[in-house]
Order: C-alpha cells, then structure tokens, then sequence
C-alpha cells in the first residue's frame, strides 16, 4: 500500500543554523563542512552583525549550498501602517537573501490573537502579494510554511498544507510555494493528498525535519532529533519523492536540551539520525 | 454574515469537577449549587472512593443536573489482550456513569505513539464498536472529543469533527455522537460546516468551553477563562446552536494557575466570565 523509501542521499543533508544554535555561522559552517553536510539554511539571528554577501562566499568557499533564509512573514497586524511595515521588513528580508546568495525564505505568516485566522489569512495573502514582486526582480523565492494548529494564536494563521495552497492559488506565481514541515503537518489526514496536489501545482519548495517528542515539555523549544518522537518521516518524505519533491531534506531542531550539550558530538547524531530515520 | 449570539442563558451552565480541581466532590456540588450552576460534569477521579450513586442523588438533591462523565475512551494499544482490557475499563465507566444518573460519556480516544494515526482510528471505532451495546442498554450516550492536533501523539488520533463524524457515520449508533471543545477546535477553517453536518447528523452532544492563552506555557495544563484567549467562544457557540445544539455550555479548565487560587473566587470568576465571553 504504502511504499516506504530507501535511506536519503547524504547529499540531500541540511541543517538549519537554528539547530545548532549555541555555534555562531562561522563555526556552524566549518563545522556542518567538515561533517560532509551539503546544505544550509541560514537564520536572520545569525547574520546579527556580518555581512550577508561574505557570509554567502564564505559558505559557498566551503563547499555548502544555502537552501534558503528563515525566517520572513509575520503580515497579520491590527493597523495598516503595522502591515506596511511588516511588508517593508519583507522587503529587506528578500534583500538580505539576496546578498546571501539565498534562493529562497521561509514564511512564518503571522497570526494576530484574537483576530478572526480568516482576517489573517487574507491580511497574509495581501502582504505576499506586496512583495511578491520585489521577491521576482530578487530572484528569491517564499515559501509558505503551514504551521501547526498550536500556533496559531500569534505565529501563524496558516495551519495546514491544505491553507497554504488556497494563498498559492490565488497568487499564482512562480517565486510563491509551500515549506513542509513534519513536525507541524503530521498529524493532518489529509497530508499525502495535499502533498501530491502541491507537487502538482508546482509549490514544494522545501521539506523540513524534526520529531514529536511524548511528552512534549515546551511548546516552542523540546522539538526532538528523527527518530527520538512519533513522526512518520520515512512515510512523509516519501510522499514529498512521490510528488516529485528533489531539494534538500532540512534538519531544524528547536530543542533546549539538546542546545545545551556538546554541539560537535549532536552533529553527529543528526548525521546518525538522517540515515537511520529520515 | 456571522451572527454573533446574545450572551447565553443561566440554566445552561455548567462546570466539569476538574475545573475546580481543589474541591472534592461534595464540595464543588455544595458552591456550585450555591452559586446558581445548573449542570455538573464529573470525572472519574472525583469518584475515587465514592458510590457513584450516592453521589448522583446528593447532585440531584442540590438541584443540579449530571451532564456528562469524563471520561472513558483510550482504546488503542498494542496488543489486542491490551485493547480488551480497555474494552472492560469502558464497561465499567459505563456502569459508572448508570450508576451516577449521567446520560453521557466524554471520550477522549486515545492513540499510541508511534502506531500511525490511521491504525488507531480504526482501533478506536472497533472499541467503541465493542462497547456500544453496553451503552444502548445502560441507556447512557458515548461523545468523541476530538483533541487538539498537539496531542495526536498518545492521547487522541481523533483531532478534527470531521474525523469523529466518521467513526459515528460508520456505526450509525443513536447512542454515539460528538463533544465539541473550543480549545481543540477553534483553529479548524472546517470548524463551521463541520459543526452543521454533525447537527444534521443528530450527533451534536455536547459543547466544553475554555480559551487559548498567549503564551501557553503547558501543553496540558494552562488552559485560559473564557474571555483570556484567543478564541471566539461566542462565536462558535451560534454555530452549536444554529446546528440545533440545546444542552449545556459546559466550562472545562486545566489550569495549574488557578487551581492554585481561592477557588470561590474563581467560581464568581467563572460566572462572570460565562456571561461576558461565551
């Protein structure tokens, strides 16, 4: 019924520098480097103070691909000047992806408690839109990443892949797609199905890993290594194959725990964990 | 568009145990009384030690109506000796529950990390399958409580109406319907429609109120009063009752904060709350 695929390509291998959070990018990058990773995916925290385009260089001089920048988004906002200025902010994220070499971002659209998730919705279909072409002459692409229902509160009105793909299709561009995130997308019935419609349309974008840990302390930060939670993966990254998915598979772990051990020896067990989970 | 309600009648109010948590049982039927509650839901903890039917007239006595027992359920496991076990647990609630005078029983349905989704819904319906007819004869009614997707790991693979509806479509029982609760389901774009075919259906058994609280520092127990979160109670509320739902707005709280508060106080709380906010 179900085919389960083969172990992933190590050449597939990306890690988020949010995983390995304690290193700064320049170490990160050595580091992910020397472990024989191929990809990675660059959070606005780490450029805190560096230039963009030398980081670029100094990740490409390493051998590694950056996949993409996390994160853009947050639109919903209770007054149009605060929507405008979300939509700047956009704007120089796109600029900073750019001088990175980035050919792509992540959207974390954004929710606004209280207000009704359909005013979101529209509030962040009409912010992408704004951007969108900035994003074109850019050459940098969004993608829209579903988050789970838990967060819908305040981090995103956007919750399934099913939601994500109504904003793409009512856009229809080609800088626009979608991010799928196991983590925050496993639990939906209705997931290998959207998955297949995505790749349809031409939308998946990005495909990111972690894993549900029982019990689950923290609702931002005990997400758990592959393999160490409930997750169907395999399952999942297959269907992403199926739907003829080809990019990276994107390691982004937030997790305390783990962030407060030795980050040498967890990159290890990522590189275990990818094999063995993914 | 959306009719928003007028604020809910006083005689539809009522209060699951848990709520006030500090209370034994005796207690809570004594201030609940007191303070005007009408309806009183019960949890099987509150029973410990008790004789439920001695505990269902001192309820009735104190003019108070037994809305619901919480909670049977937690079908799926590993074994089929273990999913028989859970069989006989749910007899003895519903024994329980006849005992108590309860015309009703919470499920919370369970789910089994690591065992996919799928599997466990199919657990779940042959479970409630198996104990059906001890339910038609004990005359006391089953409702799904579909769980928020945060807790598909082990607690519910049950996560949306729509999927409760299909486990009630497929045993077509008049003594299996749905609890819909606004914590679990607010974030649900189907929410709406879904609600309305379950009405259609004749499933619509009965409404749990609470609210989602920005943060939420616990997956479990930091749930917020009406009125301290983000969703729109009232708002949902006129979808139960325009889909024909006439039974009682029942307020579930898990809150480690206010547990640890003057629950008098709290109770007052509660009422004011019911009126402003449901």
């Amino acid at each position: 019924m179900h085919m389960i695929p083969p172990p992933p390509d190590s050449v597939r291998l990306c890690i988020h520098t949010i995983t390995t959070k304690p290193w700064a990018i320049e170490e990160a990058v050595e580091r992910y480097a020397a472990a024989g990773v191929k990809g990675i995916t660059v959070w606005r925290e780490a450029l805190a103070g560096r230039d963009p385009a030398a980081i670029g260089t100094c990740i490409r001089d390493h051998g590694l691909t950056v996949v993409s920048v996390c994160r853009g988004g947050f639109f919903p906002a209770d007054t149009g000047e605060r929507r405008l200025k979300a939509i700047d902010e956009n704007r120089r994220c796109i600029d900073q992806a750019a001088a990175l070499g980035a050919p792509l971002i992540v959207l974390v659209c954004g929710a606004l408690a209280g207000q009704a998730l359909a005013e979101s919705r529209k509030q962040i279909a009409d912010g992408i839109a704004a951007v969108l072409p900035h994003a074109a002459a850019a050459r940098v692409r969004l993608a829209i990443e579903p988050l789970h229902p838990m967060y819908a509160d305040e981090r995103s009105a956007v919750n399934t892949v099913s939601q994500a793909r109504v904003i793409c299709n009512g856009l229809k561009s080609p800088w626009l797609g979608i991010a799928v995130d196991v983590y925050h997308t496993w639990w939906d019935d209705h997931l290998e199905e959207e998955i297949r419609a995505s790749g349809q349309e031409g939308t998946l974008f990005a495909f990111h890993l972690c894993d549900w840990r029982t019990p689950t302390v923290d609702i931002l930060e005990d997400r758990g290594l592959m393999g160490e939670g409930c997750i169907p993966i395999r399952q999942i990254r297959g269907w992403m194959e199926q739907a003829g998915f080809k990019g990276f598979n994107e390691v982004e772990i937030f997790s305390r725990r783990r962030w407060a051990t030795d980050q040498t020896q967890y990159l290890e067990d990522i590189k275990t964990a990818y094999f063995a989970d993914v």
